[in-house]
């Protein structure tokens, strides 16, 4: 890399004429995150016209967004009012284009592009904390049902690598804007679990995070071919590679937004094999039309033929006696909350009983932490 | 997310109405590997005075850069000649700002930032094949040498996970313009090894991938505090938690670049620790000053004092049989190619039998990945 070698030929040549230049300038720094938490952002950009901050998760944000002021040196920069614990996805818009910050090596992955992540300390429960860290890896994997090679990132405790012992296996499910790396990137599902673990809260737990996406073109995808994914690939993949129990009670699936349905399309087909299931703002999302362009969208509700397809499980009463929990938890802002509570009451009449936390908050990250970090102790108990 | 909250509001609303609305544009696409292995890469920058790309890996780009040409819809967009098979850094850079691709979920870290990446297939020895694939894996640890947490990757070999046996160990180091992800990603360790285990030419083995970089502020870090990391804290951790042997014909260490000089720092001061030394693109590369401010470097030389600090390991008769290799490869473009040879010339005189092979190219991954593939093989045999 032409960087790289500039670097070395500096090292290597400047240092006898270092008195003889001017001093470079101090690096720009970004994120720099404060005692106080807030969270200053500065980018490079002495040409542009208009910086701006694109930053859903960051709660605080001054309506209108983060203004940015230009200083001589072509450095634009901004702070936050402090920044509750977490980690946060951002990216820069200069002048349109979204631009990854430049001097940041920490990113989270999304199903087409990156974000740039801050993460601000302050939260014990998700935070690096003086344990024993369980590793998250990152596996290839060819999938039959849709014919190509696909990753997932699977959670270890600590331990599983000295190679004894089965554990129970949670899959979890990221969502839409997402790839298999959001949950241990801008998600620290592997932090939260160590933490958990550490503190005797949940049971150690092998934990798998495919992709949910089967196709690159964004927007929602993945539910049939998703699901055959799923059970013919990444299932067998687990069970075949890693020390992992194989019996129902010890089979967990929970996911976020899309993963969340996901998550009840898999389980409501395959109901003899997952004891416990978690759905994060999230449920059976309908794609009801409205009735005429421009007329209002109607309320939410569970398809009509999604129930069909599943009845035979839905209502075979002897799959509910081993179905320990089913868990639903959405914030009160959250734009799927009608979706929960259509799904939920489709359930019910089905003889089911869900647990539902409704929470404050919207649909973001800064939830699904926390659905997490409730979700995991109750499994496998 | 915003994102994601649009995408399925758009989802949900807008299916019915999609007869009364004119049809979004085409979505761009970048990366774009043709047949022929030309890549074109697009960027929409509208307001973009001018659009370029920063790859110094991608071999025959023009002289002055790729042209980039603007569409009428603000797409700027530039075609290669066809490119070696290969994973490859790039970004772009508009109006000065460096722009990781808007279009490309695949990256690389490095040390301070990241970099979109492409991976051009047709080399079968590191692409994705129907072979058995390990796993990667990211593990944080306190590091007790510098006093915070740190990161390495790990590789495992396929039948890992299921808990039997130990394996020997290799401790592979990155450069200076890369953290521990590069050998996983840019390098694409993984895929390597799992072709060389599946084609039986390389004995399943644990490899290390540490973080080198014991600043963040770029530039050459991380001789003696990383030398202290390595020994005190990786070294231990991975003997602790993985089921690896602890012998010294079951231990490798290669790194290149600034890797390499720390390879040659550790195992020239813990001999008795090593029996495989690999150094890619590297040596002892020296400090000196020029004579005289404007005058011509010296020629490379190890330092006096490098040699001075560890006489007493390089000259130990009783040392040397039990080391099985100590390999070095340097292109003959590479500027490093005279600290090579300088360092060859020093260990040849304390009595070792170092491997050298110049290759062709320099200082880039294209060879990094070949020296990695020809090295494996030759291990713990």
């Amino acid at each position: 890399m032409c960087v790289r070698s500039m670097w070395i030929v500096i090292l290597l040549a400047g240092i006898g004429a270092a008195q003889d230049r001017p001093a470079p300038p101090p690096p720009v720094v970004s994120p720099e995150v404060q005692a106080d938490r807030k969270v200053t952002f500065r980018i490079v950009a002495p040409k542009a016209q208009a910086v701006a901050l694109s930053a859903g998760d960051i709660l605080n944000l001054p309506k209108g967004g983060l203004q940015f002021t230009k200083g001589a040196n072509g450095v634009w920069e901004a702070t936050t009012e402090p920044v509750n614990p977490g980690a946060y996805r951002y990216r820069f818009v200069v002048d349109g284009v979204p631009v990854v910050d430049p001097r940041n090596a920490l990113i989270s992955e999304s199903n087409t592009n990156v974000w740039s992540m801050v993460n601000v300390p302050g939260a014990e429960w998700m935070d690096a904390g003086k344990v024993p860290h369980g590793a998250v890896a990152e596996i290839p994997y060819l999938s039959s049902a849709l014919g190509r090679y696909r990753r997932m990132h699977i959670y270890t405790p600590p331990g599983y690598e000295l190679g004894k012992g089965k554990y129970p296996v949670f899959y979890l499910l990221h969502g839409a804007g997402d790839n298999d790396d959001a949950w241990t990137s801008v998600g620290r599902a592997g932090y939260i679990l160590d933490n958990l673990i550490a503190a005797g809260k949940a049971k150690p737990m092998v934990i798998v995070m495919p992709a949910g996406h089967t196709s690159t073109a964004g927007g929602i995808s993945g539910m049939d071919d998703y699901t055959k994914d799923f059970t013919q690939d990444v299932m067998p993949y687990v069970e075949k590679h890693y020390r992992v129990l194989k019996d129902r009670k010890s089979r967990a699936i929970a996911g976020l937004s899309m993963g969340g349905m996901q998550t009840l399309n898999i389980s409501m087909s395959h109901l003899d094999q997952f004891a416990y299931i978690g759905v994060y703002s999230s449920g059976v999302f309908g794609m009801r039309r409205p009735a005429a362009p421009g007329a209002a969208a109607p309320a939410p509700a569970v398809p009509p033929e999604w129930e069909q397809q599943r009845l035979a499980m839905l209502d075979n009463p002897k799959l509910k006696p081993g179905l320990k929990l089913l868990w639903f938890a959405t914030g009160k802002d959250d734009f799927l909350l009608g979706s929960t509570k259509a799904t939920i009451a489709m359930l019910e009449k089905h003889g089911f009983k869900p647990v539902y936390e409704e929470t404050t908050g919207g649909h973001t990250w800064v939830n699904w932490r926390i659905y997490l970090n409730e979700f995991a102790p109750k499994l496998f108990r």
